[in-house]
């Protein structure tokens, strides 16, 4: 049960977003901005990061959640949903890019703590041809869910356990993103069961 | 030395900040608005979550900022400094309400990970009047906060060790707040030295 009261049937991040729309529209926006605004990591790279984080961070509904996003994004496949899942357990032995290696090595650091950051870090990430924005960005993204999955679970909020709610929560954020979005409307999929 | 490369004579957060103006807008107002919006916690009562939070993350330069703003908007006595100092080492035994002490413990399970809030640290805080919108917020500010420290610490960002430096900030940030600001402009403090 939640810590505290929230709206029936918002699943997640969607009870507290619902609960303070004052600190929720500027969050919502630079979500938006972080994951999906012009950069040269792509939105399913940058919903990699996202979701490698909140696997270490044991968050299950922002893992599967934005997991769910970026297989989405990559076309939706069970090959996709696949990849995804095999980036949490073990990144390094996928087929993804050297340089997203090594922004996830950087990721995984700034989980940990800042302070874990090594320039040894860096440096892999920049011989793979990390730009200075992209390793800025992996960290603010790496920082910003070390956030929501304490703001996810420090809350206690209900998280459905049926695959297809996440599936669909990755179709609706694929496209639409998340900003100026109402948080109050239930899901589908969760309002058909 | 910072990992990447941001303007000169931008202490802490403030590289970041400048770096990356489409993320800072919203990071900034979404601050401006959970630390100074209107709320039954006054605003020194959240900087004071934030700076144990960022104590805890062992943040340098955000504790130190935050505990600065916390004790310019309680007066900015040598007294206010020092409680300020007093909640980040033992905030159980200062002068402070039984409801700050209750929401600082919540503060402090969620710098660890969302999960270690348990229903014994929530009803501790309601038995001691906390709403259940104080208690979100002290779960968003504590989780903000884990962000932000990451952010600063997570690029080896520059952070003088000048005091007066920090009082400077903690009078600016107190007069000014977080949002629409530039933050290009080096501070006075720092570059007068």
């Amino acid at each position: 049960m939640p810590h505290i009261q929230f709206p029936e049937g918002l699943p997640g991040i969607r009870g507290p977003l619902a609960f303070s729309p004052a600190t929720t529209r500027p969050l919502c926006e630079f979500v938006d901005v972080l994951l999906r605004g012009s950069n040269s990591l792509t939105p399913a790279e940058r919903e990699m990061i996202a979701t490698y984080v909140s696997s270490e961070n044991d968050c299950y509904y922002c893992e599967t959640c934005h997991g769910s996003t970026a297989a989405q994004q990559l076309g939706g496949s069970d090959a996709d949903y696949e990849l995804i899942s095999q980036i949490k357990s073990n990144y390094e032995a996928t087929a993804i890019s050297g340089k997203m290696k090594a922004l996830l090595a950087i990721a995984g650091k700034v989980q940990r703590g800042g302070k874990q950051v090594t320039t040894d870090d860096v440096h892999r990430a920049q011989q793979n041809g990390a730009t200075d924005k992209e390793i800025h960005d992996t960290v603010l993204i790496a920082a910003a869910f070390c956030m929501f999955n304490r703001y996810v679970d420090g809350l206690a909020t209900w998280q459905p356990d049926d695959p297809e709610v996440y599936r669909e929560i990755g179709r609706q954020t694929a496209e639409l993103g998340y900003a100026g979005r109402d948080w109050k409307q239930p899901l589908k999929a969760v309002a058909s069961k």
